[in-house]
């Protein structure tokens, strides 16, 4: 069988192969990038479905119009004006999971060749799925206060990209969050250069301590022409459940208009099933203590964890404990607590912690090009504070034996 | 905005402006191609969701494998023994509804120009997915007993085709099925030239008097080698509900690998608490049951429309009674009652008809090129019979005066 040339571009995840190794029992998994199920509110879910299933079963279990359903599309312009983004129902279109909204993306701006530039390291499946579309997708440097701003206009001058792809707030994997001067600098180097910004936003409700910066969208408000070039991407993932799939994409109307055409002929519509759910879910007003409950859980393992690998691991590993999301991102330095020269590549570490028992994934993949062999992404979201301590303890057995 | 260069391939769906006139007040319509939401099996399916909150919310509600939910899977692989197919849980990936199945198989089998055909006419959606990833779409012709051999084979030949796309039983919008002997020879066919054969199959279960012959992929089982060529498309949406957005691809394995990984960028994976609710209804033993009892009712409201059409449209008006599905099919002959030449044109029809106060669907934009202006679609699926005979009525006195 003869399989179409786009996929020449993409090759299977290094993390795939990874998580085959995931199964060994005993294993503590830091490598998931997944919430606690623990955490869902599943009788708010529960009460949700049985009031789908007695007020609109017809609905709900039909088809649906592929922008989303209408219940929903007026609950998160609701949701998104608790997070200061005034956007009318009809201003945003329902995804199945953000991911679909970035396949969208890459479906209605992507031609053959063309450049998106990205943080590096980002979202891996971003950049294969942007890749599978024929961009070219080039890493522009970060660091604890997000993507430089320097590093990125020049590459806008000298790309020309079709956009910039951005996770601002706790990124995946680095955890960093762009700071609030960034944010508007970056918003009035959009306008300037007549750049699209792709807002990627699925951990900005995840906070531990401080709120983080309003979004790109939120501030857009203040810089005039630059709501016009911005796409924002929201999630119920990582907060309510990854498994209704529900996301959204609010739009510019011409750039939204081509995506629903294009969602018509990619699944005609996000289940209704679970749109409906999520609506009522939302309408019900338990999402405030749900991501107080979330935020709290999610900060006591980010803080423990950070603080373990402080104790445990000193100068071996360089990092920025987060303030909100699910990853410690940081590297191996070299150096070993006696100032003795230690491993510095994050694969062949993790082949090690495999063997002590415990689970990562490393950095490289993350990056478009020219990954940091030193890196290495860390999840906290899943594990127990007693399986933190346990895990951090066999990971600095791997690294400093 | 610079958009895509693939959304030069499509354009908005005649349909879709057709269908912004239904909201008018009393229009009795015929246009849809939905199942009746009044045929839903709520007590069921909300039997179903209960027992996922009360066994598994945990993975449910959880990000899942993109292959699909393993306990779906499994419901499925039983479902299609049911159905004279044999394929293990892992011969099979869940879909976003069979249009991702489409849209997957676009992704990984279609690169820039080349050929695809399809029936002459057939699911308008699948057109515009194949020419978004660059396809060529060619019609080859039918008649009532499916597509004709001889011209595909010729156009097979000729343009030598990346897969041939046919919905074999109860076709949409043709209504028709594809014989038993002409199955057998497209199989043999299929081997003879090496050629990919995607059998969508929506409708097969929707049977009125006779079960159709087996699908494509059950009498694969008797021509030697082309198994290796097939992919199946199914789906719960016509049958049990659309809401859900759950179908399902059967191929072999090294597709099936493909598309799971272009899923994986698509969507990750389908939403886990749809799959899980179909597979607990699968799993409860309603389906038979449901399935009798939609037969019955579509049985009806076909039978009706049959005989109303023949009674009141007469020699003017000229189709198939549908044996299955939700579709009558025919053409504007030209003739009057009385001999007089009447209306050929069925867009003109469709605008006369909506002043009278019913609609249905030209037949125009379900041909990839050389439309029959002639032809129309009349779903029969969600009108009860009183509405039936007063849309008739209506329709008669726009055609004839």
């Amino acid at each position: 069988m003869k399989f179409a040339s786009r996929l020449d571009h993409v090759e299977t995840s290094a993390i795939r192969e990874l998580f085959k190794l995931l199964g060994k029992p005993g294993i503590i998994s830091f490598a998931g990038g997944f919430p606690d199920s623990a955490m869902f509110d599943v009788e708010g879910l529960q009460e949700a479905t049985d009031k789908v299933f007695q007020q609109e079963p017809g609905g709900a279990l039909q088809y649906g119009a592929t922008e989303g359903y209408p219940a929903l599309r007026e609950a998160l312009s609701q949701f998104m004006a608790s997070k200061g983004v005034q956007v009318a129902p009809d201003g945003l279109i329902v995804t199945t999971g953000s991911q679909q909204a970035l396949d969208l993306i890459g479906k209605t701006l992507v031609s053959d060749n063309d450049t998106v530039l990205v943080e590096a390291p980002t979202f891996l499946a971003t950049i294969q799925c942007f890749r599978l579309y024929g961009a070219q997708v080039i890493g522009v440097p970060i660091d604890a206060d997000g993507v430089q701003v320097d590093a990125l206009e020049a590459l806008i001058a000298e790309r020309k990209p079709q956009f910039v792809y951005l996770i601002p707030t706790f990124g995946n994997p680095s955890g960093a969050t762009l700071s609030l001067e960034r944010r508007k600098r970056i918003l009035e180097l959009a306008v300037r250069t007549q750049t699209v910004l792709v807002e990627d936003d699925p951990y900005g409700d995840l906070y531990f301590d401080q709120p983080p910066p309003p979004s790109l969208l939120a501030l857009s408000a203040d810089v005039p022409g630059s709501r016009e070039l911005l796409v924002y991407c929201g999630s119920l993932s990582k907060v309510l459940s990854p498994g209704l799939r529900i996301g959204w994409m609010i739009a510019p109307p011409e750039l939204l208009a081509k995506a629903t055409m294009c969602k018509q002929f990619s699944d005609a519509h996000t289940s209704t099933f679970a749109q409906a759910t999520a609506a009522q879910y939302l309408r019900a007003g338990r999402m405030p203590a749900t991501l107080d409950r979330v935020r709290a859980v999610y900060a006591e393992r980010a803080r423990t964890m950070s603080q373990l690998l402080q104790a445990q691991l000193g100068s071996a590993f360089e990092f920025t404990p987060p303030g909100g999301g699910l990853f410690v991102w940081g590297q191996l330095t070299g150096q070993g607590p006696s100032g003795a020269h230690k491993l510095q590549d994050a694969s062949e570490l993790a082949r090690r912690a495999i063997d002590q028992g415990v689970a990562f994934v490393p950095g490289a993949p993350f990056y478009a090009h020219n990954p940091n062999p030193a890196a290495l992404r860390l999840s906290f979201a899943t594990v127990g504070l007693d399986k933190i301590q346990e895990g951090v303890g066999r990971l600095a057995k791997a690294l400093l034996g």
